[in-house]
C-alpha cells in the first residue's frame, strides 16, 4: 500500500459512527456501540490508515468486513472485533492469502467502523469506500456483488467458536444461508468477511469517498446538535460533492406505533408517525433492517435506493431503526442515493421491485415535484398539506 | 494403511447396496442407485480395500463421508461421486492434511457406497464399520459424535458450486445448519465429508463390521429372494454376529396410505398398513427419514433405535421409505439395535424421546412379550391379533 490517506484516529470514531449511523438508513448499527467498541481498538492499537480508494494498488487483495443479522440483536451483542478477525483470518487461510486492505460492506454507526476495529489490530489500511453508500439488509444489495464481484468464497463467525466458509455462485442465494447461520450458529448476528476483490475491481465497483463522507456528516451533526435548519443546510453541498442527490425534510411528527419483529434473520415491520397536533397527517415506512419506503397517506414521497434517514426531532441525531420507540418526536430525511445504486442494473436488486414493493423507482425529487404538496426550503420543514 | 482385508469388487457392490438398504430403516438411498453409480466407478477405477476396523492404524486420519438430505430428493439425483471427492477435498484443504481412510456415516443403499465411490477415484481403502449401524436422519444421531467427536469442521458440497466448511461446537447445531444448506444450496441433498478422526479413536466409536454384515445380509436377500422363512432363518446368526439383538416380523399387509411431505430438509410423515383380510388390524410407522417406531393399534411393538425394515411382501427385497406407495403388499421386520446404540449416552441422542416420542425406550423383544400377543418362530409369520 502506499503511505497515502489520513490517520483515523480516537476522536474521528465519533464523527465516522454517527454520519455512518445517517447514511444507514436506520440500519448498520448503533453508533454509539460502535464508536465506544472501535475507540478502544484504536486507543490500544493505534489509528487507522484511511485510503483512498484512487490510492489503492490495483493488484491489492481487498476484503469486506461488518456485521450481518438483525440490527436489534447486533445492538445486545457487544463485540471485540475478534469475531471479524476470525472471519477474516478463516477466508485468508481459505483463499490462501492474506488481505492488503479492508473495506466496509455498508454504511453504518457500526459497520462503517468494523473495518477499522480490525485493521487497527492487524495493522492494516482501510479503503475511504463501502458497498451500499447507505445500508441494506442483504448481501447481494452491496454494490460489489451487483457489479460482478462474487460475494463468496465467504467467512462467517457467530457464537462461541461457531463459523463457516460459504461458496455460492449466487449471492442472492449465499445471503439465504447467512441468514440461516446467523440465527443457527450466531443467536442472530454474525461477522462477515467476504467479497475478495483486487484493487482494479475495487475503483470500479465500490461508493468511493463515504467514511471520509461519513466524518464529516457526523462532524455536521455534532455541530448542529439541535439546530436542524443548520443540520440540513450543511448537507447538500457535502453529500452532493460524493455523489449523492437532492435532500428533503419528508416529516416531522411523533412516533405512532413501530410493529417490528425479528423475522427470517431481519428486523421487519412498519412504523408510523403522526403530524404535530395530530391533524391526521402520517408517514408510514416499511422497515427491514432498515427503512424501504416513506408513504405519506396514499403519496409514496421515497423509495430504496434513496435514503430514507431518522432523526431525533430535538437532538437532531440519527436513531436507528431498532431504536425507534412509541411517542418519539422524529425529523424524517430523504436523500437522493448516489449514482452507482440507480443505474437499471442495480435497480434490479436495490429498486423497490427487489423488496416487493409494486412501484417502479422515481428519485425523491421527482417524487415530490408529482406529489401537489408544495415544498418550502428543504433545510426548514416538511412540507403543509395543501393539496387541492 | 496395513494390506489386510479383503477387495471389493463390481459383484459385491450389489450386495452390500442390498444389504445396505435392509439396515438403513427406509433411509440411507436406494440400492439400485447406489449400486448402479459405483459399480461403474469400480469398473473404471478398479476395486477397494476394506479395512477390518482393528486393522486401522491408530494415527491413521479417518474421514466420514455420505450424502444427506430427503431421500425422496436424493433418489432423483444420480451421482457420479464428484460432489463426495469435492467435498473431501475442501475439508482436507481447511485441516491440512490428507485423508488416510473413509468410513460411511450410515447404512444405506447409497450411504454405505459413497465412501467406495470415492475410495475407488481417489484409491483410498474403506473401513468396514460405520457411524450410526443403521441409517438415522440426523448428523449428531452418528456415534461419531455421540461418543465425543466432533462433527465438525465439515465441508458439504450440493447444486453447481455451492459448497460450505463448517465449524460448529454443538452437532445438533451443525445438523440444523446443513438442513439449511442443502435446500438452499443443494435443492434437497448434498454430499458431506466430517467427523475427522484418528484410528485410535474410530475403533472406539464407530459400529464395526457393517459393510461386511451388509454385503452378508445382501447376499441373504439375493439368496432368498421372495422366500421369507428361508430369509429370516438366516438373519439372526448373521445380525447376532455382528452385535445386533432378536429379529422379529412384526407385522404383514398392504400399505394403505403413505402420507409423506418434504419438511425442513427431511422427509416427514406416517405410513399405515393394513392386515390382509382387512381386519381392522392396522400398523402405523411414523417417518423421518426413516421409519422411528410401529404402533399395531395402541401397543407400540418397536421404536427407535431398533430397526424398523420393510420388504416388499412377495420378492422379500428391502422397500425404501420414499417408495413406499400405497397398494404395496409389504413385510415389516424388526431388529433390535447394536450395544453402542442402547447406552444411556446413545438413547439420550437416538431414542424415542430424541424424536418427540412420549415412550421410553424398551428392546423390542421387552415390548413384544409385554405385548399380550402371542409371537409366533420370527421367521414364520406377523402374530395373531389374539390379545385377551
Amino acid at each position: 500500500m502506499t503511505g497515502r490517506g489520513r490517520l483515523i484516529e480516537g476522536p474521528d470514531v465519533a464523527d465516522v459512527a454517527l454520519g455512518g449511523a445517517l447514511l444507514a438508513c436506520g440500519g448498520g448499527g448503533n453508533p454509539a456501540i460502535g464508536r465506544m467498541i472501535t475507540q478502544r481498538l484504536l486507543e490500544e492499537h493505534g489509528p487507522v490508515q484511511l485510503l483512498p480508494l484512487t490510492d489503492l494498488d490495483d493488484s491489492a487483495t481487498v476484503v469486506a468486513v461488518g456485521g450481518v443479522g438483525a440490527p436489534s440483536i447486533m445492538t445486545e451483542k457487544v463485540s471485540s472485533g475478534r469475531e471479524g478477525i476470525a472471519a477474516l483470518r478463516m477466508l485468508e487461510r481459505y483463499i490462501g492469502r492474506r488481505a492488503d486492505a479492508l473495506i466496509a460492506f455498508e454504511a453504518g454507526g457500526v459497520n462503517a467502523l468494523v473495518p477499522m476495529m480490525i485493521a487497527s489490530q492487524l495493522r492494516l489500511p482501510v479503503v475511504d469506500a463501502d458497498g451500499m453508500g447507505r445500508a441494506f439488509p442483504a448481501m447481494q444489495m452491496e454494490t460489489f456483488s451487483i457489479y460482478g464481484v462474487s460475494a463468496t468464497p465467504l467467512a462467517l463467525v457467530g457464537n462461541a467458536g461457531n463459523s463457516v466458509v460459504v461458496n455460492m455462485v449466487d449471492s442472492t442465494v449465499a445471503e439465504r444461508l447467512i441468514r440461516q447461520f446467523t440465527i443457527i450458529g450466531g443467536g442472530g448476528t454474525a461477522y462477515s468477511a467476504e467479497h475478495v476483490m483486487d484493487g482494479a475491481t475495487a475503483k470500479r465497483v465500490a461508493v468511493a469517498g463515504t467514511i471520509e463522507l461519513s466524518r464529516a456528516l457526523g462532524a455536521s451533526l455534532r455541530q448542529y446538535r439541535g439546530n436542524l435548519p443548520g443540520l440540513v443546510a450543511t448537507l447538500p453541498p457535502v453529500l452532493g460533492a460524493a455523489g449523492y442527490g437532492a435532500v428533503q425534510v419528508l416529516f416531522e411528527g411523533k412516533v405512532l406505533d413501530v410493529d417490528r419483529q425479528v423475522k427470517g434473520g431481519y428486523d421487519v415491520g412498519l412504523a408510523t408517525i403522526q403530524a404535530f397536533g395530530d391533524t391526521g397527517d402520517r408517514l408510514r415506512m416499511e422497515i427491514q433492517n432498515e427503512y424501504l419506503n416513506a408513504w405519506r397517506g396514499d403519496l409514496l414521497l421515497a423509495t430504496v435506493p434513496d435514503l430514507i434517514c431518522v432523526l431525533d426531532h430535538d437532538t437532531v441525531q440519527p436513531i436507528t431503526q431498532e431504536d425507534l420507540r412509541y411517542g418519539q418526536r422524529v425529523t424524517v430525511l430523504g436523500i437522493e442515493a448516489p449514482p452507482l445504486l440507480t443505474t437499471d442494473r442495480a435497480l434490479a436488486v436495490v429498486g423497490p421491485g427487489a423488496f416487493g414493493m409494486e412501484a417502479g423507482f422515481a428519485p425523491m425529487a421527482q417524487r415530490l415535484r408529482e406529489s401537489g404538496l408544495t415544498w418550502t426550503d428543504p433545510g426548514r420543514a416538511a412540507p403543509r398539506a395543501v393539496r387541492s
